[in-house]
């Protein structure tokens, strides 16, 4: 049920039966705000997505909008994939990572953990994030953080992320421009070429890695980035994510190349969905094996093909893949004992 | 489906997937051998009723008496849903309070937590129970304790409790004795209301707030209430009880007014059954908006509308409303993924 993209499945298979805390980094980019270049969320209320994900993974509710973020086509968030293995077989805790929302999400209890950063701007006009003070600001939480469960599994929202993992790579002179999905089926390619040449236009021949990340990432990338090299294995991790949490890990490797250092990685995996892994729009084993150092990548071998709900079927054709670390929840359920069935029938649940 | 009373659902979603100590306040008093004035247990043995609950709960054998209390109607013990749950997604540990009690528990292995508690007397004549030191044990235990799970949910069983909180309430001077419940469906407000009004003829004008207690308390109200100011906000706590732990609250609340000081309520809660929360013969919203203090209460949105069983649908027609913290027993086992057709089923196999 869980597939291995590269490496073997003893790193996961040895998480089988434990309880992992479910991380969700968090963040905005005005990226976002160019029209049609994400469908993640509902159009002029996009900056709300990871906001309202949020919200329904900790508490069943969405409470900063009447109802949960649908893409134009009607598709349902990942969101409630996460939540509906939350119901099931429970994480030993959700926390939240602010990385520069909009809005905070109304939750009370759940551990929100603030760095004091604001939302990145449009990489067509450059990001204006303070990339170093970012990543140090990861190193620094990856060093500290606490694990009160036994691994750790780490989702993000950020919408228009893929466009921005994109420009990163591209900016980190990683020859894998064609490797990039996004959440649209028919991605769209005019508007994210448009957007990704204006934002390389601004680099500069001076440029040091900060200052590209500067200019064409955001700011979930950047401090995931960081809190990989911060933990430095001390706790099992698993990037819950496609194409996004690859372009984490390309930073992380192009940061260590640059220091000529290196970091033991046998904790540290990457699980996404069937959806991102079977796609062919884009290439995440590409991504993967431009790393120098070993790493173990899975995805959860779960679709809708169980269901009849047409909102559903549309993961299956396609228009939506991954997000709020839906292939790491699947990837938890199905470590937990979880069938295909049980899940299809919790996330039908939320649609009725 | 876990669903709030008073507060919203964030505490308790915060608990999802994370183990609890079920800990049973258990105790004795002798206005339970007032001839019909409670159902919890068997005639002439109704002292026996914690003892057995808390060795069938740790055990799942009834070992001070052939078999499991039934009360005359033929309604099980709520036991069995504390029980059932445990079966299928234990709790962390088992610990029992002995606080006054007739016969002890027959278990090896179980922490059994003893404080000298002799079981109180009929509170008709007058309950004699030494409340300022009974208090005070209670806040030496709460500051003491230490938490081996995440959380601890704070269960009873005490015959004829009801009729001892209600008196507790109209002693503190809290307009609220139509808000009690009892575990009998026809409420046998006669034998009740006789036994009220001969208990609050022991009061005197000069009576301090022990001295109230004294005469017309049980030692579960009183001990939890020290607990709880004693735990003083430290481990998340769900008391796992109806209007009996609505009163432990309202005892928290007149002595922190007596006091002039107050305590932070942000880890306590109130779970209760849904047979409680839907009594159209009491009132436990009314109950906990007495308090000073906010408070999340909530309820597990169970009922026996899956079963066939005769016994269990006395539950659905309101027979049999909670103890032994089935309603915090059942909110743990949804907050750990099960569903209502399995715990049903649990329940319907000790009746088998």
């Amino acid at each position: 049920m869980i597939k291995h993209i590269i490496g073997n499945i003893d790193f996961i298979e040895s998480l089988r039966g434990k309880k992992a805390t479910f991380m969700l980094a968090l963040s905005n980019t005005k990226t976002a705000n160019i029209e049609g270049i994400t469908q993640a969320g509902i159009p002029g209320m996009i900056h709300l997505t990871p906001t309202l994900d949020s919200e329904f993974v900790c508490t069943g509710e969405v409470r900063s909008l009447e109802n949960i973020a649908e893409t134009p086509k009607g598709v349902p968030t990942p969101a409630l994939i996460t939540r509906g293995v939350h119901l099931l077989a429970p994480y030993g805790r959700v926390e939240l990572l602010d990385l520069g929302l909009e809005v905070k999400p109304k939750v009370d209890y759940f551990r929100l953990h603030s760095f004091g950063v604001e939302p990145s701007e449009n990489i067509a006009k450059g990001a204006k994030i303070d990339a170093e003070a970012l990543f140090q600001k990861g190193v620094e939480f990856g060093k500290s953080y606490e694990c009160k469960d036994e691994y750790i599994i780490l989702g993000e929202s950020v919408p228009s992320g893929t466009t921005t993992a994109m420009a990163t790579a591209i900016g980190l002179k990683y020859k894998a421009d064609y490797a990039f999905s996004s959440s649209f089926k028919n991605v769209p390619n005019n508007i994210r070429e448009k957007t990704l040449k204006l934002a390389l236009s601004n680099l500069e021949e001076k440029d040091d890695i900060f200052a590209v990340l500067s200019k064409l990432s955001d700011n979930m990338l950047i401090f995931n980035a960081g809190f990989i090299v911060g933990l430095n294995n001390r706790v099992p991790l698993v990037l819950a994510g496609g194409t996004q949490m690859a372009c984490v890990l390309l930073i992380v490797n192009r940061m260590l190349q640059l220091m000529g250092s290196t970091i033991s990685t046998t904790n540290l995996a990457l699980c996404t969905t069937k959806w991102v892994a079977k796609d062919e729009n884009s290439d995440i084993e590409a991504l993967l094996e431009l790393l120098k150092f070993p790493i173990n990548a899975y995805y959860s071998n779960f679709d809708f093909s169980l269901s009849s709900h047409p909102a559903l079927k549309l993961y299956d054709q396609g228009e939506a893949k991954e997000g709020v670390g839906a292939g790491g929840a699947l990837m938890y359920g199905i470590l937990n004992g979880l069938t295909k069935e049980q899940i299809t029938q919790k996330v039908e649940d939320f649609l009725r």
